[in-house]
């Protein structure tokens, strides 16, 4: 019996990874840069035992369906050949998420899981393997591996794909970011979906692959000389484009809910009173707000008033994968 | 003394209008196609004298400032050198709108202008050189000349650009366009403004180039073969993909409030009910919703339980230009 336990954070791209460019091997079609947070994460555990006749997932203590489970096993797989063993294994899995967020969970789950097969199965992988490894499950999950600001190397193949810290003389400590969780009745278009549809129909997806580079080199000026404003414009810019090419995929589609709106219109506005703080948003309708340690509780004020106080939840840099026990 | 009046009528584009080769000649980078519609109009009348010391502009009953005067001077050269006069004008214009609708009136209101100055100084323009002049007031004007649907074509020079009816055997009389008026506290950005910005920085501006004619020919194919669902979806996907351009300008901006959200999700899901319906929108938080006459009253009924009676008004195909008296 092979056992191992782990704890991933989640992460949020301030340069967004949008678009495959190899489905099978989960290569993107551009690099991506994250912040790891505290506020979300993943434990999972992974025994590895004859005594299984098939393998099972456990999620929040809830035994999952074929879908999910068969996601699971071939992400298993990938440890099972690389240690050159067979066996079936149980995965017991919990996310610690402050409320019913409907947050995505795979970054997080994946990295966690990446790392308890690593320890179970003693294959002594480091860091950037992990994170290679942790690709193969969830794109954004690769990101997860490390603390802080991460960015990801798109690379040209399995071997070349992965993420690694970006210096920052923790700059990340001065940071927080605000979720404004925002219910939608819309059925999501997810986001494996979303941007599979983008990269083959739409006209602006070029014209994203094209100027990412720029934003990636500006977010990387931004941390490395701390300037604020420069990494919140640049996060910003980035995720609205990123959002802007639905618009043009056929048949066009938006995360965005009327929401979504007020909650970016409220940001522009405390940066109009003198608040600088930026938003971003993922394949959702819930908009992310960077902002300095010295302004959190101007925009914490701001969003609990505009939206509930269950909506609003603060998270700062986290830390990278850690094993457990 | 030279006397003329004249009405023109708005005009919606259903294939937008986006973006200026010539700023000066107001030469468009991509043609356009609209519908003219009856609900929105501007009548004008134009007295060349040589009482007057300077021209003045009246607009509902009240005389314009420098600025507006201006412009309206600019654009009565045009006709003054056309007919080798220098006299000084007056303006009377009167928009017929059924509210404080803040709805763009350049359109219909330069259309009026080139129409009351043609039967002033009896130049004896033909539809075509009058929309080529009134297309040197403002863009969309030169579309407001024709009724029904009316293709801009875009030229290269100030002789070949400009709009003409598009053969439809009165298909528009099928349809119907519910304005659904929002109100947005936001400064708005200038339609000139906003797609000079556009043309100027936003990574997406060739992929709009790129995909817009392909979009007027199928819009060109749903008029030929009275095809509803098509002439909706080509609409609301080039005015979806219009809005995305914004969003990867340089800075970043968007005409959507959270009510225009509002309105563009009840339209999807009013289609989800079997009822066809297809929105667009123009540079500000409007949404108009273009419906067959056959599903109108559910349209209405639908939309003024979700905003109120006064923010929606129906129009319908509307006619070309007219001289009175």
């Amino acid at each position: 019996m092979f056992k191992g336990k782990a704890r991933a954070y989640t992460n949020i791209a301030l340069i967004k990874y949008w678009g495959k460019k190899n489905e099978a091997l989960i290569l993107p079609m551009n690099n991506s840069l994250s912040l790891t947070l505290d506020a979300f994460y993943t434990e999972t555990e992974v025994i590895f035992s004859d005594s299984y006749i098939a393998d099972e997932f456990y999620l929040d203590d809830t035994l999952q369906d074929e879908k999910a489970t068969k996601k699971v096993s071939q992400f298993l797989d990938l440890f099972r050949k690389e240690a050159g063993i067979s066996l079936k294994a149980s995965v017991i899995s919990q996310n610690f998420v402050p409320t019913a967020a409907g947050l995505a969970s795979s970054a997080s789950g994946l990295a966690a899981l990446a790392g308890a097969c690593n320890t179970a199965l003693k294959l002594g992988l480091d860091d950037l393997s992990l994170s290679r490894f942790a690709r193969r499950g969830s794109g954004s999950a690769c990101r997860s591996i490390f603390g802080g600001f991460v960015e990801w190397e798109k690379g040209h193949d399995d071997l070349s794909s992965y993420a690694k810290p970006v210096p920052s003389d923790s700059f990340e400590d001065d940071l927080a970011m605000v979720f404004i969780l925002i219910n939608d009745q819309k059925k999501e278009v997810s986001s494996r979906n979303g941007m599979r549809r983008t990269v083959e129909t739409s006209s602006f997806y070029q014209g994203w692959l094209d100027s990412v580079e720029g934003d990636l080199y500006q977010l990387k000026q931004a941390i490395k000389t701390k300037d604020f404003q420069l990494l919140g414009e640049t996060m910003e810019r980035n995720g609205l484009k990123m959002h802007g090419t639905t618009l043009a995929a056929q048949p066009p589609f938006t995360y965005w809910s009327p929401d979504s709106l007020k909650a970016m219109d409220a940001v522009r506005q405390l940066r109009k009173q003198g608040i600088p703080c930026y938003f971003t948003m993922d394949a959702g309708p819930n908009v992310k707000v960077l902002v300095e340690n010295s302004h959190l509780s101007e925009v914490q004020e701001t969003f609990t008033k505009l939206f509930s106080k269950e909506q609003v939840i603060t998270a700062h840099a986290g830390p990278g994968i850690a094993i457990i026990e």
